[in-house]
């Protein structure tokens, strides 16, 4: 990766890091997306799980969802999908099936589950490893960034 | 499993079958699921992936979606989601996120995989296996007749 690859991915999941912020301000948990073609951000997305009581409203899962829905396949075949956060197995599943051939993510699922608790810690690489059509993967970027919304967040929602 | 479990396990497997068939009419892919508690069917769901132009739309990621929003989360707890084909990575993981702790399918990933050209075949057990809360998984059940809808779709659709 060059120092101007990594200052871009620096930058994009910054901005999921905001997102996730965001979702925790209005009373979601804290996970972000944004979904860039071309150099552009196409769409974005905020976790929305509590407030939809659907916990398929992962970020990463409505970006893919309200993406395909209002983009062309091919925007969607060279886009990048950047998430605060590495994504879980539901998410990898339908970032596969959306066929968005790359991923970067801010904290890994390891050390987010460590932190929060969490019961389903899977590697992303590993589960696109599965896959016909490859996924690159690029993470953790900003993981001390990332790592501190769920800090705050999960110390504060679990007694 | 008794007989009687077996029966019943085969009523609803069959129901998911139909479901599917119905998607195809509707111009989707062929699967269906059904969600059951306390022996009485709580919700339905088809494929609905094409005429939404969304990926995400696995009839077993729909029925999670929808009766996470409808029904209490205690009913989901105790909850069997049935499908026509063993869920994938996606479907997979939002049925571990609703909490709903078994799954009956009724023709395995793999077998459909191989009619279909199917790209990411993967076993539920496996997966669920990465869970800190059990899932159980029973299946395949009617794997026959479960096929047929996709010997059916697969071989017209795929030139």
């Amino acid at each position: 990766m060059t120092d101007a690859d990594a200052r871009i991915h620096e930058a994009f999941v910054r901005q999921c890091i905001e997102l996730a912020a965001e979702a925790v301000t209005a009373g979601n948990e804290p996970f972000g997306a944004v979904l860039v073609a071309d150099g552009v951000i196409r769409h974005t997305a905020r976790n929305q799980v509590v407030t939809r009581s659907d916990p398929t409203r992962h970020a990463e899962l409505l970006l893919v969802s309200e993406a395909s829905q209002r983009l062309e396949r091919d925007v969607l075949s060279r886009a990048t999908l950047y998430t605060s956060t590495e994504p879980c197995l539901m998410c990898c599943g339908a970032i596969y099936w959306s066929r968005i051939p790359r991923v970067v993510f801010g904290c890994s699922a390891g050390a987010m589950g460590a932190l929060a608790g969490g019961s389903l810690a899977t590697s992303s690489r590993q589960l696109f490893s599965h896959g016909r059509r490859p996924v690159s993967v690029i993470g953790p970027i900003l993981e001390e960034e990332a790592l501190a919304v769920h800090r705050a967040y999960w110390s504060r929602e679990i007694p």
